[in-house]
């Protein structure tokens, strides 16, 4: 079937059960090649028509003209199938937005920050800062996604890392493993690799987000690491199997891994380091910034000293994961409307909070979609609410939507 | 002559010349012995009854019931020529709030914040943590106490230091002493050892404060340092000569620490420093206190640590002098009442500021006191914009007294 046949028969499929139509996942595969990501305008687009007319309006020309001009001549080319064929040989999937794997609640503060961007491009942010949500995510490994990224903790620092700082990564990763936390780094040498092996080597689940196709190992030399995070845990990307790792594609590549998780450790930065451009957009994500400092002596502490001092950052200094959740465990500020005396979990909420926890049913789940038409709100301020709810220990995720918590069964009271 | 026979004449003498009877001080001296420092209400009584008043009516037994109690036996003893020729004997001397060379500029944080202590005494701060000013300080050195402590950093930190924290320390010791800031510390092994050596290296003013007479070398394997300090810096001490650092005095100690310098550097600090006493107490007295990080894995960075996640302490990270420099450089926070768009030095200057700037003569300095009479405020509230309006070049200290800073000198015009 032909990429335009497939969109048209998505485009007129009537589904009901929840699954996705292959030529939806199709749409987004070849969006996701079509155009390097973090593109406001882009992201903005499949968002407004969706991914199936997005795809239509770009091969037949109709999209608007900024639209046709980001895409550029690989709009006449189709190399779905193939993408997806290879992406399968490595045992790699597709998840987008559509499906119940894509992490829809950390992401949504990609969501909340994209909607800041001012409508004019020229002035909006540059493509590897701007705060724009993945179109869709070439994921390798056999964990669900959204569930390894919900209780997850980024660990970043520099390539270039003393014995010190690979110790502390190492013992940190290993921290958060024991404990159930997701180690999410970007698989390079130095502390992200020391990170994650730590994770691999309590048995902990770990993700590396990559700047190229998730079968491909890179850098070469963490062939067997990159390959052991396949197997136990997951890799990442969003760009199509086969992607070179380019320079810039590390830059936008760092959001998602702020974005993906609860807060950012940096262990050790020197001065320009890139980890610190990944706290800086944990913080632009209202996500903890956290730093191990280390001696002033070494030059690859100076950047977390830096971080440390810009009072505007707030970054915390934590020596160990005891520290680390203690930032990421709090509840969300979205919560509460300056509580005065809350004597119960349900006081102190926002008005919309408290509406969307109205919304939520007792036994079986439903989407924040259905959540917003039942609450009477937007999407956007469900996602927004949903995680403080949940820290509240007030509505859980049951695999397949939100609900009210049920309450602790009771003990057999004894007989007096 | 007998004690109270000095002090009948000191009570009647009539000083116009601005020198300090030899009673007076010989009434100090004796206070020195009759009780440790560090108590509210001794300290109150002092300076309500002023230092001759409060001996007499001490040993003739007509002072309160507290004060007595608080003297003890020791009331009837009179040790003061001994101390004064014990003194003179090793180069000391006894400097007392009624000289020129006291340091009322620093120390008045503490009589600003002794005057927050409550009356009843079972109430008030315990003694090794009350912020009380000094009643005399035994001072050994060629220089100048008040000059010295003009600009003044505390370097303190932990006994048990690594390889590590001695370098910083040393290293931050000659920084501050190469750009003329004196390094005040308390001369025990470790952290404070190596800020003084650092200092001295750099030909920099250094002061050791003691917990001991200034006559006796303590730790005694700092023999040789200490002469050295006394010999091109200063000892300081609150006890009488020949007095034993009995292990509470460390602590009482602390406070002129924090209390003579514009802000305490922590170097290193192990779980529960006697260092981080010292920076709490700094943060009392509203000085800022900067701190060194060093490895999370050296227990002797804890304290280091704990104190930098202390958000309401509000540590600033530092890694060298030059941060140092930028804290305690800082103008005090009293000089403005919320300036809006200031143009030049007087404008946004709180009407208590511009009334003690009115007040100041042009040519010959005055004292606070009289500042304070003619700008119809108390003394403390003079002690407390001082700073600032020095800071801003405002007024200037001239040796013996304040005036305004004379305008620069025109620069010759040159001819068209």
């Amino acid at each position: 079937m032909t990429l335009d046949e497939d969109l048209e028969e998505a485009a007129g499929a009537v589904v009901t059960d929840g699954t996705v139509h292959p030529g939806v996942r199709r749409a987004r595969a070849w969006l996701s090649r079509v155009t390097e990501p973090g593109t406001v305008d882009f992201w903005r687009f499949v968002d407004d028509v969706g991914p199936v007319d997005a795809v239509r309006q770009l091969r037949s020309g109709r999209a608007p003209e900024r639209i046709r001009s980001l895409a550029g001549a690989r709009a006449a080319q189709d190399e779905t199938l193939a993408d997806l064929r290879r992406a399968e040989r490595c045992d790699a999937r597709l998840v987008i937005p559509e499906d119940d794997e894509w992490p829809a609640l950390p992401l949504h503060a990609l969501t909340v920050a994209v909607a800041d961007e001012p409508d004019d491009h020229r002035r909006q942010s540059e493509r590897t800062r701007a705060p724009v949500p993945p179109l869709a995510l070439w994921v390798r490994g056999p964990a669900r996604l959204d569930e390894l990224a919900d209780r997850s903790v980024a660990v970043v620092g520099s390539r270039a890392s003393t014995a010190y700082g690979e110790h502390v990564a190492a013992e940190l990763g290993h921290q958060l493993g024991e404990r159930g936390w997701t180690v999410i780094s970007g698989g390079a040498f130095g502390i992200d690799a020391a990170a994650h092996r730590g994770a691999l080597a309590a048995g902990g689940p770990t993700i590396a987000v990559l700047a190229c196709g998730v079968d491909r190992p890179y850098p070469a030399g963490h062939g067997a690491l990159l390959h052991r995070i396949a197997e136990e845990g997951l890799l990442v990307s969003e760009w199509p199997p086969g992607a070179a790792p380019h320079r810039h594609r590390f830059l936008v590549r760092n959001r998602l891994i702020a974005g993906l998780t609860r807060g950012t450790v940096v262990v050790e930065a020197a001065a320009r380091s890139g980890a610190l451009a990944t706290a800086r957009r944990a913080k632009r994500l209202s996500r903890p910034v956290m730093v191990v400092p280390g001696p002033v002596t070494s030059a690859l502490s100076v950047g977390c000293h830096e971080l440390l001092r810009e009072a505007e950052l707030g970054a915390v200094l934590v020596d160990g994961a005891a520290h680390v959740l203690e930032e990421v465990g709090r509840l969300g500020a979205d919560l509460a409307d300056v509580p005065e005396r809350p004597s119960g979990p349900r006081d102190g909420l926002s008005d919309l909070a408290g509406r969307v926890l109205d919304a939520c049913p007792v036994r079986v789940g439903v989407s924040p979609e259905r959540l917003a038409s039942i609450a009477g709100c937007e999407v956007l301020d469900v996602l927004r609410v949903l995680p403080a709810l949940e820290l509240a220990d007030l509505v859980q995720w049951t695999g397949t939507g939100w609900r009210l918590t049920p309450p602790p069964e009771e003990p057999p009271r004894a007989g007096r």
